[in-house]
């Protein structure tokens, strides 16, 4: 299961709507004779890039799959019948497959009498897909609130000067996380004010091969030069300004995870509506005494009723060369990851 | 010399004006003699408390000191001359005492004939008295400003509540940090508004036997049920609105390091005055939307003026058992130090 764990997580795999899988064929004296990894949506399913390289091995030997063999014919035939089919006699595996088109796979292989065995090494297995699992359990995208702020709570100067309240090494972290979502989320006020383009860039500056998707979200008309409708990634406009829409419109496009950059308004949404799953808070080491707030009036009205959240990681993140054009300016930001705190009242 | 830094670092060493200081004496075979510390105000200096134990033994023999010998007779002799007439044929210090009232001690032992080296580990003497160090080179105490702000920069909610925005590891380690001070600053409004007792105490909320000098400034009188006024610890109240003027009456009063603890009136007033050479952060994992701002307006107009720290400190605060009434609740803290930049400008 830990080889089968690591194909799973095989670097470079595009992302997409499709858990990343991992599958190991076991011979009757426990060695391997085959094993194969999900490329992505559209190619075969690890179980049967395994099967395909196992041939007339696969006769009475154990499948070590990290995700519940599928039950589902999609663009490949169902897993589980195809593991059946090629006389597996045992498989075992990490995460139940709870996803409605998908579920059944155990009962499918039991009922062509191939042994069954669930839940070894599960919580890896969730680890591996976390957005999906997620989004499968709860029916839509996972939420990762991401801000920048100065010490004193400030996304712009007074102004409305912004650039950079947070420093280039925080502002290459935010690259690096953006592009581990499947979806980048505005509201059409940063995006008539910042002008933001929008698309994840390597160090070097340079658009990454494959970029989330750009997603504005409200009511007002966007003017076409806007950077985020360019055509170095794709672009949706979701005319709603709930945030329980725009989740079911994402979820229903296949959307897992969605990083929200929005402004303090979009993000006071989120966080009243309860959608906010993961914040990521990037703290520049300076004070603005005025200026935009980083969030918006959330009608917390006294201090027990603060929105707490629980952290999971704090980050120093140095100071990297070339960040500013005056050399003795060193910043240092500090990355907050935490995710909300849940009270007995929830 | 490590041996007679570690004397100076003697913990339980009453804070004071004077600076810490060990002494280290050694024969002419290189062994140890005698060594000595200084205890406080009144007490022998750490050369004399040396001499003391090694009486004979000094002749001739080698006194290895943290700070240059004193030139001053104030509540205790000398300490070059009570080396000279001791005998002691060499001096070896580490730190040069710039002090005014004291300097020169070198001086006096060479014309007395006594070999003198000075120099050795002088950052590590330094850095034992830091705040002391910081005075007499500066001529005014050094200033730690702590303020306690949630992620979005908030120190009380809208109704004016804040108890608590820190977590209870947050105010422990702020006692602390205030027991190492030997002021603390805050303005009329504070004490108007918040009414703190402003004492150092432990980890039981028991006061601390040595207690910093609670300082108030402003120009409005003080209510006299005031906590800020009660027995517990020395008050003092500046009529000045002016941080450079609490400065140097404070400075005129053997004060060394202020822990200003004042509200965002007061810490905006430091900072556009430039007497802020230490920032302590505790940022709290939760947003309020609304209330109260940590820092008032400093008059930054544009992102570019912003005030920039340097980072020196990051450090983690776990929640600690006995925070809140809600055991589910854990509230992690990220304590953040901070350094002025220095900018080409400065």
């Amino acid at each position: 299961m830990l080889r089968a764990l690591e194909l799973a997580r095989t670097p470079g795999v595009p992302l997409g709507p499709n858990p990343r899988v991992g599958c190991v064929i076991l011979g009757p004296d426990g060695r391997e004779v085959a094993e194969g990894f999900h490329r992505g949506a559209g190619t075969p399913h690890a179980e049967a890039a395994a099967l395909h390289e196992a041939g007339e091995l696969a006769r009475g030997a154990t499948a070590v799959v990290t995700l519940e063999p599928c039950n589902h014919t999609g663009r490949t035939p169902p897993c589980a019948s195809a593991l059946a089919a090629a006389g597996i006699a045992r498989v075992v595996f990490a995460q139940r497959d709870t996803n409605p088109v998908a579920t059944g796979g155990s009962g499918t292989l039991r009922s062509a009498g191939v042994d069954v065995a669930a839940g070894l090494r599960e919580p890896e297995a969730r680890e591996v897909n976390a957005a999906w699992t997620f989004a499968v359990e709860h029916g839509r995208p996972f939420v990762t609130w991401k801000f920048a702020t100065t010490l004193d709570g400030r996304s712009a100067a007074a102004d409305g000067t912004s650039r950079w309240v947070s420093s280039l090494a925080s502002r290459r972290d935010t690259h690096r996380l953006r592009g581990a979502c499947d979806v980048m989320l505005v509201g059409t006020n940063t995006v008539a004010v910042d002008d933001p383009e929008l698309t994840v860039r390597d160090d070097l500056g340079e658009p990454v091969p494959h970029q989330p998707l750009r997603v504005v979200m409200g009511e007002r008309d966007l003017p076409a030069d806007r950077r985020i409708l360019n055509d170095r990634a794709p672009s949706l406009h979701l005319r709603t300004r709930d945030p329980g829409t725009a989740l079911e419109e994402l979820f229903a496009r296949d959307r897992q995870h969605v990083f929200l950059e929005g402004g303090p308004t979009l993000a006071a949404a989120f966080l009243e509506a309860g959608l906010v799953d993961e914040v990521v808070a990037y703290v520049a080491p300076m004070v603005l005494g005025s200026g935009r707030s980083a969030v918006a009036d959330l009608g917390v009205g006294t201090i027990g009723d603060a929105r707490r959240f629980e952290v999971t990681d704090v980050t120093v993140l140095p100071h990297v060369p070339g960040d500013t054009e005056e050399p003795t300016v060193h910043q240092t930001d500090v990355r907050i990851t935490m995710r909300p705190q849940r009270t007995r009242g929830d």
